[in-house]
């Protein structure tokens, strides 16, 4: 059996990516200590953004800790703010940016383990 | 194929349970529309706490986001602060409490569809 983990997100380096940088804490790219789901903190930097893009297998879910953007599905542009949750299926396609100078943080869940990027 | 749902965390009101308080914001106790994984607010209130118990088939991870508390697991005791991160497998048997005054608020996310409480 796995073991339990104890850690501050602290002593995780950020990676960049192309909207900007993310840490994996649970998942296949932070060890390959879960098989079943994926959890991250980005951070949408200001002047970067997630293209339009879909996940075929998971379901996401994201939750903003800071900052302000917003999220576009289907020609519908939602305002993203500290405390706001979205929860995007399977197969749903999805923009997200940051809005004004400050980057936007969020933790992200995907319901199996995935890649910074996928 | 369900619907992308965006909302606020303070829109979704918290149930009394036997450690503090819960919100469920993605999982079946919230409506059903997630058939993979769980995803909640907890706030283990001053006094009470989580007494030990596992999930069998479900990891679960916390992530601390304001108060203090420690979580316990085979006779180990570690701190848990805001940025504290979990990660407990399947079977785990675990016990966690806040510490002084204030709230201790974490988001939960367990790898399928929970129940508050279980």
């Amino acid at each position: 059996m796995a073991e339990k983990r104890v850690f501050l997100e602290t002593d995780v380096p950020f990676t960049p990516v192309a909207w900007g940088q993310t840490k994996v804490l649970v998942g296949t790219a932070a060890g390959g200590d879960a098989d079943k789901f994926y959890v991250a903190i980005t951070e949408y930097l200001p002047g970067m953004g997630h293209k339009m893009h879909s996940h075929s297998e998971d379901d996401e879910v994201m939750i903003i800790v800071s900052g302000k953007g917003f999220t576009l599905s289907n020609g519908v542009r939602q305002d993203l703010v500290p405390g706001t949750v979205v929860h995007i299926p399977a197969g749903c396609a999805h923009e997200n940016a940051p809005l004004g100078d400050a980057p936007l943080r969020a933790i992200i869940i995907k319901a199996k383990p995935g890649t910074p990027g996928s």
